[in-house]
């Protein structure tokens, strides 16, 4: 038997605690499984550092990523009898819904920002380059592997099995939003996926959703708002990445300045110079990171030390809400007052912004082009959602933007009393110096 | 007001996924809570290996202390009208509920194995040693620490104090078989616990539960029991645990015969050395030990490589049922032959047995003296929980142990076909060479 | 001990699936819920005939009282420590709470349209008349029912009070919205109830909610949108209480004709007349009513008879939608069709419009005056929810209406298809005359 | 297409909370689901007077008869690739499943024992007789009514098809804990069926269970033991059974005493005169018993009439522990004692004994034959489960009983004081008389 058709000999199965049971049949995917570069998912956390708020979400993107494949398992195996179905799709919507995530790092928000990375660039190079992952899909038929980087890409030919994993109701979201709110015990999160598999058409291009299923869309939709504005966007979660962020930019410097580490940071050489190939990206997870950053903690440069010390123990900023587009005078002086005070602004003192738009209908030429969610109706036609629905109307193409102000109230309060800047500043930041 | 009376100005709760909220009142809580000691407890997974049967089960110690702590908060809530209660010992109990594990280190059973250590001696360092933790409990009194450290010694003079986090349903029991239940997804581990906070009582030098609860008991004893051999006990934890043990066998070996490391273990030293003071005890955490396994990966010793390879990437041992008391001579011909055939045995054959005593009654001057379930009678006498249950008396005392012996499939199927020994391997460990 | 202050010997508990458990101190909420006139509530389902599309749906309002006690217990727990709370109104607040539904009918929807009753008006009967429950209410002080019945009746002179049951986030809508989700089994109707029972606070003459807590607070509001839409509102449920409608009208219109029924439908009478006294009212519950309709099936009377073997049998009209405004003409012509062939419109023949006013914001003199719900913000100000919230604000003040045309498929099918209306019937109600 | 595989034009779902949801495809399924003999069901409770305990068990039996359909659905659409499973029995399965319980009336337990009548003689009756479930089983071939008798009577040839609706695993028990603990709210009652589904296999007369499935057996066994004891048999349930019974009782005493009823209890004659016809049969549901029941709170029997008025209004008896072999002369004694103060003791008296077997193995020649559950052991080999499991072997084959004696506390208390033989039944019964 060819190995993409290859069978396990007796169907396994993973307890799940959100699907109850991924089931593997496919020796391809046991496989895939089993690789090192899959494994290292289980040292990346899915909600990075979220933990530090909820801390129930320990959960790593491994759980996710076999998640979201059960959920694609699932879906075209209700697709099966469609006629616009191409079952000789099936093994390659698995693969990419399994190695979606794949090249996600450590921490990958502030990462990303600070050494300039793209995690979808890091996923394309694992599934093509030399790696374990990259040699089973090639077994698979040669040119595989380029299939499946092609539907995590979305530039795969068929995009109806690109919008099985990306697109604005994909198993991607449909996963995390149920995961997440598992682990952080939050009763947003819930929404009737079963039902939403069920009303799920594949379609021409799209996977569509058959209007006696709005409902249970809409109440996803709401679930996605809700997650995150109550999850993803919690100010206590955005202060540990603003230290974070802190940590690799002050590490970055202090390597331009060829400042001396005590422990040569040789895992984070290439990542200073912004040339990290991909074997050296694969061995940074978060035990490695967490790992330099206990070590830091003992490192001569104070604020290196400081920031790794409040990361590791949880001594985060303090924040008040700061719109920087308006409050550019107290902002300019805050800077100014902690440069006089002897606290470094650029390490201590930094706005946040986080921005979501809950749903969208299609606008070509913007920005973010996003493709809508189609009801089918009764008439056979298609119905974009939010002309359908009035909950959703009144959140589409809706960007709100929540802006904090993150700064180290335990610094302030340390200031002598009769340090003339103090009071102004605990004025500018509404601190209450008596606590 | 004295720091041991003193209330948050407005409480404190944490969303937790088992009980919902986790509340807190008090300032020393709360500052024992930001402690480093206890923050270290989110690097330590609550339930070692078992992550690699069960990916759920990645969540820390620290889930489960806060656990424990509001379990105990809740009971001693329902105390407060009971005359026999004394309200005085109230924060005393919060706070050996709450630190009752601060301990423990990274896979806490292989590494107190091969290091002779004892996790619970370091609880009693870390309370009464130099550390923050020391510092916030002495500030409620002097010699406060001590109290809480007899508490969880179970030394401590008050015993009912001491029962309500040691004994065999207690608050710690009780908050991990739930948590784990959860995290795992399977669907053993609940039990009616609000029903069993409802039925407990102080009484003289215990808590007893009042007879009409006692069909929740035996629900939770039989929890405890599908929880210990479907979960604690699975043989691909202990596969992982042989294998974790065997890598810090073969690193303090080749320390120990001046092997050099590419990078000097240093926070390894004092474990070799079997002199671990406080301060290393608390370096090594999950980060730093799956770091070192990394960098190891690497090593020029096969042995340490490839333990650490397997360890790292989940490519575990198999196991078949093997009882070493009645298969000693199998286990001399496999010691035999895997010494024939170079793979050595020391490091690659092993036998796991792991036992439970589900409950028992009190069995004086046995190896484990247990303290057993006490039923309140309608007529206030008290009555032994085994004597009034047929299902518990059914398992009460009695011991069962599983046995498994773990070897390397790969490995063996790797070897040549002409390997004269390789079919009698395959013969005596039931391993289909064919596949 | 006065009677308003006896304890029970133990508290008491009811197990509830929705709050797990139900707690009884009070000697006179023991006594209210003993009394014949609260246990018929287990007689009277709380949904209607809504069972009829979600088999689950069987609860009784008797489940609901309780589950509505027990949330204002909690909320009022709650309030304790709050100066504005006043101690003295637990026990109103317990028994207004248990006793709120008191006055309901079976299939109260139906029964009060075609009979003109009104059910709040037998609540207030029922506590101020000649009752046990009156009776006991009057044992806790004399005027004391009065009390109770002003509370329910939203004009008890301290409005924070009866805010606690009337209101747009009160304890009636957070207990149904739950019970009626769990009961149903659909997936909508959780929002996290713990959480906005943390953040209520009683100022001055209405709860207000903690504005950290309105997230919460706009999940639960969504949760009520998709359960009126999905649930209450469920066109098959709608099917149901047309044709019990029906029934009633015909029934009554045979009486007023002196037909003479083969058992003389005593309890029906005073319904009949439009007379209904206390008594009466009293005994006619929805085992009564069944019994009834199980009787007529065997009337002589061709419609009654056949409406009731649809009511029991669950032989439902089948619906299209219909905008009677927009169809006036449609609506003539299948009148004039229906007599045509011999089916009698009044009874076959009717359109049912539901309309559902999510939320609301205060609009003096408007129709149905809503209290809105007030956010407490950080700074002590009020704020009106909707003000606050995209989501809400969506949907506040936007009433929607659903309506739908209801027919008998099946006798349409039956006739004869010479029958020159009968294709014309088809096509005005798209109805498929092959199947 | 033949009506037997007839198809429905597009699946339809009923919600169910137990199962989420239950599917139809089968024309003929649908059809059954609609027959009068089937939706009667709705008007009989599954755990007849458990609401009076449990007030969420509200449910009816055509909720349980959806859910176990449902099951076997699902059993047997896993075994479609067994060599074994003849798919030609698919749909004699799901008729069977769907109308196993098809004969219960109200309350069956009571009045099967009073009127010595027996459920499941009506359930062929209603599947044999001339019925609209029997025209539209015959619809599918002739003869397949008598199939589908033969499956629920265990008499049919092929033992397998007979194991999925009756044995000590199968599809009816697996739904009715898991239902009765929804609706109780209880959290026993909870075992991993999807994993027991997963294990079933079908093998010759028999479906038996993988050995790796032993643990969720096991867990199965448990939630039954505890269902029994906790649910099943409470005792308050029991004393709402007892009076039931006596209600029964009365009536039909007085029915052949020539007792003349205000309202001739037109549907109970042929029950009094235990010659009970289908037809007379298929009218008696619970909304007729609880009809007359009312109506009886008004005769002239004063026994009748209260014992009426306890059952409508929920005003139970008291019980103690009693045993009935061992305290005869203690009953002999109340039994003069209530004849003395004139409370009629073959009315207001009673002892009510119930038992359980929880599991057991095969006794071939035993009164109730059981057939075991057997393990499919990795070498192919059967092996009964209570040889495999402790747990299971502790309690298999030891039946337990417990009995209780009822009596009204509350008429003894309010004999007069001087009523010398009041002091001596309060001495028996541990009655209180200061209460």
């Amino acid at each position: 038997m060819p190995y993409k058709d290859e069978q396990l000999h007796e169907e396994k199965v993973f307890k799940d605690p959100v699907h109850r049971y991924v089931h593997v049949n496919d020796r391809v995917i046991w496989d895939l499984i089993a690789t090192p570069e899959f494994q290292r998912l289980r040292r990346i956390k899915q909600l990075g550092t979220t933990y530090l708020t909820f801390h129930g979400a320990e959960h790593s993107r491994f759980n996710h990523s076999l998640g979201v494949y059960e959920i694609v398992r699932r879906i075209i195996t209700n697709f099966e009898d469609s006629p616009r179905w191409d079952a000789s799709e099936r093994l390659l919507c698995l693969c990419a819904a399994l190695l979606h995530d794949l090249g996600h790092g450590p921490f990958s928000h502030s990462f990303e920002k600070v050494f300039k990375l793209d995690h979808e660039h890091f996923t394309q190079q694992i599934i093509l380059g030399d790696t374990q992952v990259h040699r089973i899909l090639e077994r698979v038929e040669p040119g595989f592997s380029q299939k499946v980087a092609d539907v995590i890409d979305k530039t795969y030919e068929d995009q109806l099995v690109v919008s099985l994993i990306s697109s604005q109701i994909d198993a991607d979201r449909m996963d995390y939003l149920q995961r997440d709110a598992y682990f952080t015990g939050v009763s947003y999160g819930h929404f009737d996926m079963e039902r939403i598999l069920r009303v799920m058409r594949p379609l021409e291009d799209q996977v569509v959703i058959k209007s006696s299923g709005m409902h249970a869309v809409e109440d996803y939709i709401m679930s996605r708002y809700q997650m995150y504005w109550q999850v993803y966007f919690h100010p206590v979660t955005r202060s540990a990445e603003v230290i974070l962020s802190k940590i690799l930019h002050r590490a970055k410097y202090l390597y331009e300045q060829d400042y001396v580490f005590k422990l040569k940071p040789i895992h984070f050489i290439s990542f200073f110079n912004e040339s990290v190939g991909l074997r050296d990206y694969l061995k940074l997870d978060e035990a490695v990171v967490t790992y330099y950053f206990q070590l830091w903690q003992e490192e001569d440069d104070p604020i290196l030390c400081d920031l790794c010390e409040r990361f590791v123990n949880r001594r985060l900023f303090k924040y008040i809400e700061f719109n920087p587009n308006q409050q550019m005078n107290e902002w300019m002086e805050l800077h100014r007052l902690f440069q006089e005070v002897g606290i470094d602004p650029d390490y201590y003192l930094e706005v946040d912004s986080s921005s979501d738009l809950p749903y969208d209908f299609y606008r070509p030429g913007e920005e973010e082009e996003r493709l809508p969610i189609h009801l089918l109706m009764p008439n056979g036609s298609l119905m974009e959602l939010s002309r359908n629905s009035d909950i959703v109307e009144s959140i589409s193409g809706k960007k709100r933007t929540d802006h904090k102000l993150y700064y180290p109230a335990d610094m302030l309060q340390k200031l002598p009393a009769e340090q003339p800047a103090k009071k102004r500043i605990a004025e500018l930041l509404h601190l209450d110096l008596r606590r």
